[in-house]
């Protein structure tokens, strides 16, 4: 574990390298780091740099990367996952930090490319383990200061605030923060040069020439470390089956016009994703320009505004913004509101004012409801059930198929992965951030561009590629998968217990509660029998009867056989004969629990 | 219920019209009908036809609707729904006939538009309550033949083959089948001769100007009736979302066409839906004209192309089709896979195959898939593990987003269903097959055309429209909804087992085991625990026994209280106890359910 010999958060204004990109000569000696030069023996062995992907390949989300020389390692990025519908009741998933606990001592510290879940939500859980150094620009930071806020750690967490073309050395690693346009302001890739070379870290990213606030992604930047020699190119695949350039931010607000401009006289409800500060802000200057006033609801929308205004992202003009309480006070083509609820959560905001359940604003023929997102895969029912339910109470509703270009993409599409790696020019190049679809669609772009199939890497996470000064290769893997977080528990749900609760979820299941005097060789009780998840009780009583009667003759023919029998196995054979009957009887098979005490 | 006058599975050839369009002189005598003059004073009365939908409004699937006076009544469709990830654990959805076992005696026939699941799936169950006759072409009424066969009803159903053009008289009521293209062959709209006019219903349907067998969809004919006098069409709205013209099935011919010209070296494994039975043909054409042999895999895709063969509407040239178990004795490029697995079905030809899983085949870099298909909403995340697993194993796999034209839909875009709009010039309209947005859409569509709002009805399941020669109002509600059907039950899985289900599936559950004799207040053994979804078993040793020490501390206050406990309450008491333990602890709230046998 590093020393704490940093100050707590301390700001990096000395190595603050200011947002003008290009000026790269200055550095940010990074406290916990140590540098050195290798004994001339292992030299060769320690010029190589070890990649493993711990999240993020082959799955959307959880993304997570270590680089690993004999001395030292930094993690780029720490995300959390959202569970597939397979993994019934589980509340997030986070990657398998095994690895971390028997290397950990070498871990100099965690560089974050930008501030959303995937890429920043496990960092609570790294930090329980392990109390290493935290670098990201002031959005990310703050982003994580808030959540740090409900985990309550036993230690005060050093994170450090760098601005892009900061570095920070990292014992052999030096990153380089880089400017990149996302769906989230500040974000950044990182140039971590290592004793292999230099290697690029995408992050995510697009190129926006005309971005809300701030430079374009800093091309020039790029195409320096391009020229100077970049080793490895590590970029992100999310959009690597989109053709083309995703459109600029700008974009959405000349849309967001159009709609204002249709529905003069009515109120406008926004729901977009609460992180995209740029789109925020749009739509409140669309609604400033179209005379109204601005309501925000949803909670996690009212945290990031507040947190985007208080951190000057955001100004917007004075009293511009009013509660949601006072929505009523004005006429509806006098107001906006932006929620939350874009991906259809349903305890967002959008989803009890579509559902009536919302205490402040219900929603009638005078809204217009606009989905300024997309959805995310998986989300799509979602979505459609409050679409549905607004439609039927006669609301309009605009999302991105019915009114065209009402949302923008954060993510390159193929034309930006090109110029990416054109400007990059690295000698090897990996595919990362997706499923092996996206993956696998990220190699046919870099194949395009000329760059050979035999320096294309297409790992998986877990994989450990080892990068040389003249190869990349993957020589071996390590635990990586998913660690289940179910209430406060971390990891104690697996394969069993998810099994388990299928079969639950899909059969129910029969408790059956009997007990014997096997010694007096007597069936003390009539068995009781509960049913939970498998039929509907009244309808059920010859049933339930049945199993009754099964369980009494299977408990009888076991008390009087003159083979002693043991408890388990008087068990085992209500179990079967019970299971038998019912799959028979009901085409089902629900998990069959006998109890049966022997007193 | 109607009496058994009628020859079984008569064959209409009396009432015959031929192909041809537009020819309708002709009538066909249904034996179960009964015509008549109204008396006088409930003359108007008599002219107002009820209609009411039973499925397919608010939702995708299980169409169903009912059309009543008050002499008789006839059924257009009874299909299935396919259940959401809320229904845990149930196969099948149909529409609740609880209006139907109340009015059934009215019930002169059933008339089907085409074969597809979500149109005939409700048949069998529909059957066996209600022996009524059923109407349609030969591939839908063979494919219930097959259907039925599966289900062994008691009696032999009625089932009557229709041809395009057919008439058939209900009642009252008067059916004719009017061809439409859709994405399975011998597709019809109906027109229903009603005392209040007439109703035309679309079905599914598309506009192909270049169908791959049989004539186009027979616009005239909408246009007759148009001239005559449509009082309301009623239109499906599946892709009422979507601009312009859907893309005639020829078109993915061509793309296919580039497909096999792409890959001459390669195996081509080309997964569609079973019933598109142009589409496989033209899978077949392809790849005969590229010198290849085609081996059929998967189930229903057997089934459907056996039928297909059979009743003449598949013609393969001789020898082009080749036993699954041969694929290995040609070269890659010599060979053709035609398989089920279009919407990542688990056991599927296509998924077993993807997962080292097929008996037969095993796909590799020589071969290419294609899914020739679109996904049906909600089983995206399906098909994408199946593209997924495959790109991970280096094979290269083409669909709609990254393949242009490789599918075609079966349903009406925009301009289509204005098309049909304009040809019926109807009084009165109804978007119907859909949910809400869909619905919606297809209203404003009508909207644009020129109908007025008020002439546009907008009803639920469940809604009773009564029409009229000059009106067509909602008048009221009927029970409607879904019916699940579970293993054998059909409607025994309700609201309360499915909250069961919900429950164990996202929290699982503790089972508390204990005896007491509170006549002695004694506790007679150490309580039993099992948990079943809750938590990984050998960590959870301590929690386990925390669980039984807070059960024999309520039970030990039971037995020596004073006031005499009862058994009730002193199960809830350890419930509660164990439950407010475990979500302080867990940060879980499983179902904790305590036996306590008082002995």
């Amino acid at each position: 574990m590093a020393k704490k010999k940093e100050k707590e958060k301390e700001k990096t204004d000395a190595g603050r390298r200011g947002a003008a990109p290009g000026r790269t000569d200055k550095k940010t000696k990074a406290p916990a780091g140590k540098t050195g030069t290798a004994a001339p023996e292992i030299r060769d062995r320690s010029r190589k740099v070890r990649i493993i992907p711990l999240g993020g390949l082959g799955e959307i989300g959880k993304n997570m990367t270590l680089f690993e020389t004999d001395r030292d390692m930094v993690i780029i990025d720490c995300g959390v996952g959202f569970p597939d519908e397979d993994l019934l009741g589980i509340d997030l998933v986070i990657p398998d930090f095994s690895y971390l606990r028997e290397h950990g001592d070498k871990l100099r510290g965690v560089v974050l490319t930008h501030g959303h879940e995937d890429h920043i939500g496990g960092i609570p859980y790294l930090l329980k383990e392990f109390n290493v150094p935290v670098y990201g620009t002031a959005l990310t930071i703050g982003i994580i200061e808030a959540k740090l806020r409900e985990h309550k750690l036993p230690f005060r967490p050093r994170l450090t605030t760098v601005r892009a073309g900061d570095r920070v050395q990292l014992g052999e690693f030096e990153a380089e923060f880089i400017h990149v346009n996302h769906s989230i302001a500040d974000a950044c890739a990182i140039a971590l040069s290592t004793p292999a070379g230099i290697i690029v870290h995408s992050g995510d990213f697009k190129l926006d020439v005309s971005p809300i606030e701030g430079p374009m992604m800093d091309l020039v930047r790029f195409g320096e470390l391009g020229r100077k020699g970049v080793k490895l190119l590590m970029c992100e695949s999310t959009n690597s089956e989109r053709p083309g350039f995703t459109p600029s931010e700008k974009s959405v607000g000349g849309v967001l016009e159009n709609v204002f401009s249709l529905y003069p006289e009515k109120r406008i409800v926004v729901a977009t994703f609460s992180s995209n500060v740029h789109r925020v802000m749009q739509i409140i200057g669309v609604s400033v320009r179209h005379g109204r006033r601005v309501a925000i609801t949803g909670r996690s929308m009212q945290t990031v505004i507040s947190a985007a205004i208080e951190l000057g992202y955001m100004k917007p003009p004075a009293d511009s913004i009013i509660d949601v309480a006072d929505v009523k006070k004005y006429a509806p083509g006098q107001v906006t509101l932006i929620t939350t609820g874009s991906q259809g959560e349903p305890m967002s905001g959008l989803y009890r004012m579509a559902f009536s359940d919302h205490a402040q604003v219900s929603l009638g023929a005078s809204d217009v409801v606009v989905f300024s997102s997309s959805a995310i895969p998986g989300n799509e029912k979602l979505i459609g059930r409050i679409i549905n339910e607004l439609t039927r109470n006669g609301i309009k509703v605009i999302y991105d198929s019915n009114f065209s270009g009402i949302h923008a993409s954060g993510h390159a599409c193929s034309e930006e992965i090109k110029l990416l790696i054109q400007l990059c020019r690295p000698d090897f190049y990996m595919p990362v951030h997706g499923e092996y679809r996206h993956l696998g669609a990220n190699r046919e772009l870099a194949l395009f561009t000329g760059i050979p199939a035999d320096r294309i890497v297409t790992a998986d996470i877990g994989s450990v590629v080892e990068l040389g000064r003249r190869s990349a290769v993957i020589t071996g893997t390590v635990p990586a998968g998913r660690t289940l977080i179910d209430g406060l528990g971390v990891g104690d749900v697996g394969k069993a217990v998810l099994r388990d609760r299928k079969a639950l979820a899909e059969e129910g299941m029969v408790i059956i509660f009997a007990s014997v005097d096997l010694g007096a060789r007597l069936v003390l009780n009539p068995p009781e029998v509960i049913t939970k998840g498998f039929i509907y009780t009244p309808e059920s009583e010859g049933l339930i009867k049945e199993v009754q009667e099964i369980v009494s003759c299977e408990l009888g023919d076991a008390v009087v056989s003159r083979r002693k029998a043991d408890l388990e196995t008087v068990r085992e054979r209500v179990r079967r004969a019970v299971s038998k009957m019912l799959v028979q009887r009901t085409g089902r098979n629900p998990m069959v629990i006998p109890f049966i005490a022997d007193l």
